[in-house]
C-alpha cells in the first residue's frame, strides 16, 4: 500500500471518494480522491498516463480530471467510474504498477495531506432536489403540527414526496452560516413580525449526485437503470429556520426557511465503494406502483447501511458532543427509488444534479435527525454537553454530521459535514 | 433608421431586446437584439468596435456577446446596459454613426432576417423560482380548492408566496411540451393510478432575469437596490399537470406537476425599455413591511403595464384564437418586491437566474390565465375557435403567450411564446 490506512479511517482503500481540492503549492482547484489522511492528486496521474487506456475516457482523463468540479466525470458511462476505480486500486496497492514505477519516490509525489488542502464543492449543481423519504421523521413532523390521527398525508407512502431547493446556496463543509432573518409568526395566530430567525435548526441528511448521460426532457429513468445514474453520496446539512418555514409554507412549500444554506460533505463516495453495504429497506405497505417496485431482497427493494451521527459544539466547548445516531437503512424509499420518481413524468437530469434524502430520522429518541424533533418543537431540553442545553440552535453553535460503513477490519466512511451558525444582520 | 419598423412591430426602436441566435450561415450561437423583421448580430458590432469606448466593458464586448447565453452581459452593471443600448440606439438611427459608415451597405451588414434564424434559451438559468404573485389567480384556486371563507391564505397578503422551480426543464419558445404521465387520483378520495395527466394546463406567466453583480450569501438585496438587478423581462408558460400537482403538493409544493417543462420567449426585453410604462402598483392591503416597501407612485409602489394575450389553436385550426387577455399591471406584488423578498433572508442570486411571477390573471372572466379558472375546474367549455371547446389541453393543441406595450405610435413587445403539447409515452 502506498499509503498506510489506519482500521477507522473513513477512507480506506475500499472507499476511494472524489472531491475537488487546491494547496498552498498549487492552487488550482482539481480532482482528488481521499485514501487515509492523503489526498491523490488525479489531475498528476492522469498526466502520468494512469487511465490512458481506459476505453471510451484515455483521451479525456487529463482533462477531466485538471477540471473545478467533478461534473464531467461524473457524466461519464458508469463503465468508466469503474475502470478508473480498478486503475486506482491497482496503483495504491500495487508496488509493480506500471505507472507507480515511472514516478518518483514510489508514486508519493501524487500525494497531498489532507491537512494542507482546501476543499471545495464537489459539483456545479444545476438544480438540487430534496426529498422527505424518512417516515419517523415526516411522522414525527406531522404529529406535532397536524396531530396523531393526521400525522402522514394519503400520498406520503404511495410516492416519495420531494420539492426543488435552491441550488446556488448549497456550499461545502466548514462554510459559516448567517441566522436568517424573515417573517415569522411571534404569537399563535397573530401577525408576523421582521426579524432574526428564533427556530435555528440542522437536518440530519443524506444526498446523491446524478450520473451518466443526461435523460432527454420527456424520457423517464426505470428502475432498471436508476443505478447506472447514481454517482455517489456525500452527507448533507439542509440547515432550517423553522419559525420563517412554518409561516410561509402554504400551499407551495419551503422556500426561504431553507435556501439559505444547504452544507455538503467534500467526499463524493460512490455507489460502488457502498455496494458491499447493501441491504433491504425497510417493508413498504402499500406495495410501491410497478415503476416504484424494486426486486432486490426478494422485492423488498435495497438500500445501504450507513451509521449517521450528528454531533454538537456550543461557542465555549472544546468538542462535539453527539446528540443523534441514525442510519441511512431506515429510510422508507430508497435513492433508486427518488430518482425514478423525479424522472416519471419526463423531468430531465443532469450530471452534477444534487438530491438529498430529508431528514434521516430513526424510530427512537436518540436517532432524531433535526433539533426540531430532539427537543420536540422546544418543550424538552437537549443536552449538548459541557454542562449546557439547547432547544434550537444558538449563535456560533457548529453542528457535525459524520457517517461510515463498517466492514471487517475497515471503514467506507464519509468524513465531516461542519457548519457553523453566525449572528443575522437584521436590515433594520 | 437602418430598419424600417412598422407601428405594429413588437421590435420597435424603443425596444431592443436580447437573445441567442444562430442562422444556417453562421450555426455559432452568439446573442443578438431584435429590431423590426431583422436581429442585430451583437458580435459582428462588437468586432466593428461599436462598444469599444465603454468603461469597464469595451475589452469584454467581443467575448460578451459572442458568448451562448446572456448570463455575461447580464453580470454587467446596469451603466454597461444602459451605455449599449445608447450605443446601439445611435448604430441603427444615425447615418454618420462611425461604425456604421465604416460598415459596407450602410451597416446592414451586421443584419439577419428573423425568419431565418433559430432563437435559444437566453441564458444558462442556475435557479429558477416560481411566485404566485396574482390576487386574483390565487383567489381563484383558493376558492377552487377550499372554498371562499379559506381562500387567501393569511401569510399571502403579507409578503409575496414563491417556491423553487426545476432549471433544467425550462426550455425556449417553440419546443415541443410531451404530455406527462404521474400519479393521479381517478375518484375522490379514492387511491391514486399511474398514467398520463388528463388535466393539462398552461400557465400565462411573465418572468425576469437577475442581474448586476450576485449578492453574496447572507446578504440581503434592498427596495433601493432592487431595479439595478433585475436585467430584464420574458413571457412564461408554467405548463401544469393539475391532477397530478393536485395529488402530491401538499405538504411540500409542486414537483411533477410543474417539472416536466416551463416554456420561455426567447427575447428578453429590457427594465430600461420597459420604464416608459411603468404605472402603479393595486391598492395593498394591509401596507407592506417595511422591506417590502416602493415609494414609487406617492408610497403605492411602481409595475408595468404590459397587456397579455393567450391563444390556442388545436390540432385542425389555422389559426389561433385568442381565450385570454391580461395585463401585468394587475399583479399584486411586483417584481422587485418579489426579487427583495427572495433574498431577505441572505439567499444569494446569479445573474441568469429566472424568477416567474406566477400567473396572471385579472378582474373578469375574460383576463384568466390558465385553463384551470377558465374551465373553473373542467366545469365550463372554453371556446377555442374552429367550432370546438376545452376544458383542458388536448394533445397537439399549441398555446401562444404574447404582449407588448403600447406606446405613442409604437410597441415595446415580447414576441410570442410558443408550445405544443405532444402525446405522453407511458412505461407500461
Amino acid at each position: 500500500m502506498l499509503v498506510n490506512v489506519p482500521q477507522d479511517s473513513d477512507f480506506s482503500i475500499h472507499n476511494l471518494p472524489y472531491g475537488i481540492f487546491s494547496d498552498s503549492v498549487n492552487t488550482s482547484k482539481r480532482v482528488g480522491v481521499a485514501i487515509g489522511d492523503q489526498v491523490v492528486d488525479m489531475s498528476l496521474l492522469a498526466k502520468s498516463g494512469l487511465f490512458s487506456e481506459i476505453q471510451g475516457f484515455g483521451g479525456q482523463a487529463v482533462e477531466c480530471f485538471g477540471k473545478d468540479c467533478l461534473n464531467e466525470f461524473m457524466g461519464c458511462d458508469r463503465r468508466v467510474w469503474v475502470a478508473v476505480r480498478k486503475e486506482l486500486t491497482d496503483f495504491l496497492q500495487n508496488e509493480n504498477n506500471r505507472v507507480r514505477k515511472a514516478l518518483k519516490n514510489g508514486g508519493s509525489e501524487v500525494l497531498v495531506p489532507q491537512s494542507n488542502v482546501t476543499m471545495h464543492l464537489p459539483a456545479k449543481i444545476g438544480d438540487y432536489t430534496d426529498f422527505y423519504a424518512s417516515k419517523e421523521h415526516a411522522t414525527n413532523v406531522g404529529v406535532m403540527f397536524r396531530g396523531k390521527e393526521n400525522a402522514l398525508n394519503p400520498n406520503w407512502t404511495m410516492l416519495p414526496v420531494g420539492y426543488h431547493g435552491r441550488a446556488s446556496s448549497v456550499v461545502v463543509s466548514g462554510t459559516p452560516i448567517k441566522r436568517p432573518c424573515g417573517q415569522r409568526v411571534v404569537s399563535k395566530g397573530g401577525p408576523p413580525v421582521y426579524g432574526q430567525c428564533m427556530k435555528q435548526d440542522f437536518e440530519l441528511e443524506a444526498a446523491f449526485f446524478y450520473g451518466g448521460k443526461e435523460n432527454k426532457l420527456g424520457e423517464a429513468i426505470s428502475m432498471e437503470n436508476a443505478r447506472d445514474h447514481i454517482f455517489g453520496m456525500v452527507l448533507m446539512n439542509d440547515w432550517s429556520a423553522r419559525d420563517i418555514q412554518a409561516y410561509e409554507y402554504v400551499p407551495l412549500g419551503p422556500f426561504l426557511g431553507k435556501n439559505f444554506g444547504t452544507t455538503v460533505s467534500p467526499w463524493v463516495v460512490t455507489l460502488d465503494a457502498l455496494e458491499p453495504f447493501l441491504t433491504q429497506l425497510p417493508e413498504q405497505d402499500p406495495k410501491p406502483m410497478q415503476y416504484l417496485a424494486d426486486g432486490a431482497f426478494g422485492g423488498r427493494g435495497e438500500t445501504y447501511d450507513i451509521n449517521l451521527m450528528v454531533g454538537l459544539k456550543s461557542k465555549s466547548a472544546s468538542s462535539y458532543t453527539t446528540v443523534s445516531r441514525s442510519n441511512l437503512k431506515y429510510m422508507y424509499w430508497s435513492i433508486k427509488q427518488q430518482l425514478v420518481h423525479h424522472t416519471i413524468n419526463g423531468c430531465n437530469m443532469r450530471p452534477g444534479d444534487l438530491c438529498g434524502t430529508g431528514t434521516i430520522s430513526g424510530p427512537n429518541d436518540n436517532s432524531l435527525g433535526s433539533m426540531l424533533e430532539l427537543s420536540w418543537n422546544g418543550t424538552r431540553n437537549v443536552d449538548i454537553g459541557n454542562g449546557e442545553t439547547r432547544i434550537f440552535l444558538e449563535d456560533y453553535d457548529s453542528v457535525r454530521l459524520s457517517g461510515y460503513c463498517q466492514g471487517d477490519g475497515y471503514r467506507v466512511g464519509f468524513g465531516e459535514c461542519v457548519g457553523q451558525i453566525i449572528p443575522a444582520t437584521p436590515m433594520f
